[in-house]
């Protein structure tokens, strides 16, 4: 499996992911795009995922919760913009914080292997994405991009 | 008139806008959420304006074009959060730097003796922020909140 990067440079509101996949831009697409692809990879992989509302369009919301022993955890967004096999532009919150919204930019590239998603976020300040990094959200990464490596093996 | 208090701290990409109106927190809400009033205050005075669309709702997108002899600047986004009277929390992008997104919070607080707006916004890289100093961003909020002070006085 190719290993996911996850950049936090100190003092900035910026989140930044890598991460190279064995596919094709457009089977990669699909699959952050299809609302029944999607509530089988985002998140950890210790909580049960509901998507709720996955509009991926201009203007289009979304809306999932997970849940475990200890409680649910909501999050939804808006779709800013959205090019096919290319990049999609969406706002992110969780609702624990609301009012505390984040602008996230995916770009999937091609590359000689396969395809390169690229995820740049940013936080409202530095203490909020601090916060983020302190709740475990490199956890959620890690799990998120491994299930999506092998949803896609499993897809493709 | 009261002063626009306008804080860009260095190697950061926040711009913080504040400045006091002496209106009530509806009458702000009205005249930056209403396409007809919106039209007349945004942007700088030496340029005309054009909205296009202005759907101020979770979900809904707005697009607005400044011209003036040496061209059109055209400006596009989607609203994640709208609270009546209170927060609007929105995506913006200006269509001259495709993919360049920011993440625009406003409040509005009443005070003593009036409201006061509070506008922070993100941009994507301490870059791009500075780019747009350079551009002259602070004429244009400069003016599009004396404008919108005039237009209160007006309308109220």
């Amino acid at each position: 499996m190719n290993a996911t990067t996850i950049n936090t440079p100190a003092g900035t509101p910026f989140v930044e992911v890598i991460r190279e996949f064995d596919a094709t831009p457009a089977q990669l697409f699909r699959i952050v795009t299809d609302k029944d692809l999607v509530v089988q990879w985002l998140g950890p992989r210790d909580l049960d995922a509901t998507v709720e509302k996955y509009d991926v369009r201009p203007g289009g919301t979304y809306r999932y919760i997970h849940k475990d022993d200890s409680g649910e955890y909501a999050f939804r967004g808006v779709f800013h913009t959205v090019e096919q096999d290319k990049v999609i532009i969406q706002t992110f919150e969780w609702e624990g914080a609301p009012g505390e919204v984040c602008l996230e930019k995916m770009t999937l590239e091609p590359t000689e292997k396969g395809v390169r998603l690229h995820q740049q976020s940013v936080f409202p300040s530095v203490e909020s994405r601090d916060q983020s990094i302190e709740y475990g959200m490199a956890n959620g990464i890690n799990d998120s991009m491994d299930r999506l490596a092998e949803l896609l093996a499993k897809e493709s």
